[in-house]
C-alpha cells in the first residue's frame, strides 16, 4: 500500500495540515486556530482537533514544524520563545496520547521545514546544498548540505539572524548589538522609519506589520528615502548572504517570507554586496533566488519531514 | 595485510610527510623544501622526491593537504595563492605519473587537513562537530560535521577568515572590507600596531613574523596599549566564533595557529564576546579549545585524508 504523509505548521494564528502522497502530490488540506498565545495546552488541543479531522485517511506519519528549537531525537519541544510553558515540553508523547494513535510523530523547526519545502519543490529543486533566509518579522534561516538538513548539535543551527554585521550596530532582541536582524527584517525597517523623520510622517498611522509593504509603495513611486532604506536593507542582505557562502560554500541561497515582496527594490543591492564579499566572486556560481512556494513550504517541508523520519526509524 | 596511510602536509617552506598505522601510530616522517614559491614544477619535484623516500613502506594510500582550493572528485588544484602556475592544475595525475606507482593519492585543503588532524586526535576529540580556526598571517578554518568534514560545493567551505564583522572596516587582501581577517590574524596585528604610534615605536624593527610574539611579550610585561591590543584581537574573534556557532551549532570550537601562543592574553575577552553573541548563550553547552597538535595536525589529518579517500574508493 502506498503511504501518505500528513505535514502540519504551527504559525502563530493558524495551525496548517496537508497530506501529500508518496509522489508529492497534495491529498488534503486543513487549517484551524493555533492560539499559541494562550499556551501550550490549548495550542495541543487545536492542533489534536486538526489531526483527528485527517482520521481515516491512512496516514503513515507525521511531521510537526514549530516555531521553536526541539530535540528531533527525544520529540522534546526544547523552548519555543512565543508558546507559554514550553520549555522542554515533551511534545511527541503528550500529542499521541491525546490523538490516541501509534502513527509516528516527527517535530522540526518551522524554519527548518520551510528550507526542506523549498529544497525539495520550490526555488531550491535541483540543487544539493542551500541556505533558505526568511524575512519577516525576525531574520530566520535553514540549512540544507548535501541533501540533509542540518540542525547542529543542540537543534539551534540556521540561527543566521544573529550573525553581527557590526559588533557596535543597534541592539538585538536576543541582547546583543548589530545582528543582521537589526539591519534586515520587519523590526529592523521599524526602527530605520523611526529614527528618519521624513518618512516617519509620511508612514505615520501604518501598522507595524503593514509598514515594509508601505515603505515598497513609496519606494515604487520613487521617493528617495524610501528607496535608500531598500538600498541598505539589500546591501545588508548581501553582507549575510556572503558570510554565509564564506562559511558553507552553497552555490544555492533562497530568500523568502513576506518582506521578500520588495524583492526588486533590494535585490540589485543584495548581489553586489555579495559578489564584493564572497571569497572568488561569482565564479562560485552563486544564485540568490526567490522562495517559490511562499507560506506552502512549512507545510510541505513538514510533510518531508514526516517521510524521512520514517525512513530513518525503520 | 594492514594498511599503512601516507600523510603530506605542503607549507610554503617545508614539506612534511609521515606514515601512520591503521590504529594511529607514527611509523615514519620525513621533510624536505617546498621551494613553493619557484612555481608548481619545483614543487611536484620536491614532493616525488619525499615520497620516493618512503618507497618500500607498503604504503595503501597518499593524502596530500595543500594550502589553495582542491577538487577532490578530479584530484585537481583549483587554485593556490601561494603557489605559481597552478590554476586548474591537474595535480594527482601528475604525481602518479611522476611517481610511476598506482598508490591511489587524495588531496585536499590543508586547513581542512589540520581541522581532521584535530577532531581525530587532538583537542576536538570525542566531539561530533567543531569548526577548527587557525589564527596565522591570515584567520583560516576548517568545517566537521557529524563527524564529516564540510568542503562546499565548489570546495571552498570554511574560508571563515573572511566573515565580515564590519561592512566598513579595514580593507581586506580579498578586496572587501571588514573581513574578520583584519582584525584577528598577524596581518591584523600588523596594521593595528602600524596604527598606533607608541607601540610602533617599541616595536620598530621587529619583522612582521614576530610582531605577534613579541606584542605577547610586552603585554605580559604589562604595557597597557599592548594589553589593550589583545583585548580587541579576543573580542574580535569572540564575534567570530559567535557567526559561526549561530549558524551551525556546533559545541566544540578549536583555535590553533601561531597567533594562539598569545592564548592567556586574548582568551578571556573572546568567551566573554562569544558568551554575550551566542543565542542561547553557553547553555548551547560551546567549548573553545586551544589545539593541541600544532604543526602536527596537517600532517596527521593528511593521512586521515588518505584513509578516508581509500574507504570511499572501495
Amino acid at each position: 500500500m502506498k503511504r501518505k504523509f500528513l505535514g502540519i505548521d504551527i504559525g502563530g494564528t493558524n495551525i496548517r495540515g496537508k497530506i501529500i502522497s508518496e509522489e508529492g502530490n497534495t491529498l488534503g488540506e486543513r487549517k484551524t486556530l493555533s492560539d499559541a498565545r494562550m499556551g501550550i495546552s490549548r495550542l495541543m488541543e487545536n492542533l489534536a482537533g486538526l489531526i483527528e479531522g485527517f482520521a481515516g485517511e491512512g496516514i503513515s506519519a507525521i511531521g510537526i514544524g514549530i516555531p521553536g528549537t526541539v530535540d528531533r531525537a527525544s520529540g522534546t519541544l526544547v523552548q519555543a520563545p512565543n508558546i507559554a510553558n514550553t520549555r522542554n515540553f515533551p511534545f511527541t508523547e503528550i500529542l499521541s496520547e491525546k490523538i490516541g494513535s501509534a502513527t509516528p510523530v516527527f517535530i522540526e523547526n518551522d524554519a527548518s521545514c520551510a528550507a526542506l519545502g523549498e529544497y525539495r519543490a520550490g526555488a531550491g529543486r535541483g540543487s544539493n546544498s542551500i541556505v533558505m533566509i526568511t524575512l519577516g518579522t525576525g531574520f530566520g534561516g535553514g540549512i540544507i548540505l548535501d541533501g540533509r538538513l542540518w540542525s547542529g548539535e543542540n537543534g539551534f543551527a540556521g540561527e543566521v539572524g544573529h550573525m553581527t554585521i557590526n559588533p557596535s550596530g543597534p541592539l538585538c532582541a536576543c541582547g546583543a548589538r548589530g545582528c543582521i536582524e537589526t539591519y534586515v527584517s520587519q523590526v529592523a525597517i521599524k526602527r530605520i522609519v523611526s529614527e528618519h523623520a521624513e518618512l516617519s510622517e509620511k508612514l505615520a498611522g501604518t501598522e507595524e506589520s503593514a509598514l515594509p509593504e508601505s515603505l515598497a509603495e513609496l519606494a515604487r513611486e520613487k521617493d528617495q528615502a524610501a528607496i535608500s532604506v531598500w538600498n541598505g536593507f539589500g546591501a545588508n542582505l548581501g553582507v549575510g548572504i556572503s558570510i554565509l557562502v564564506n562559511i558553507l560554500d552553497v552555490k544555492t541561497v533562497v530568500v523568502g517570507g513576506g518582506l521578500s515582496g520588495a524583492w526588486e527594490l533590494f535585490i540589485g543591492k543584495t548581489l553586489e554586496e555579495a559578489e564584493r564579499r564572497c571569497l572568488g566572486g561569482m565564479q562560485r556560481g552563486l544564485q540568490v533566488k526567490r522562495a517559490a512556494l511562499g507560506d506552502d513550504a512549512g507545510v510541505l517541508g513538514a510533510c518531508y519531514v514526516a517521510e524521512t523520519g520514517l525512513g530513518e526509524s525503520c
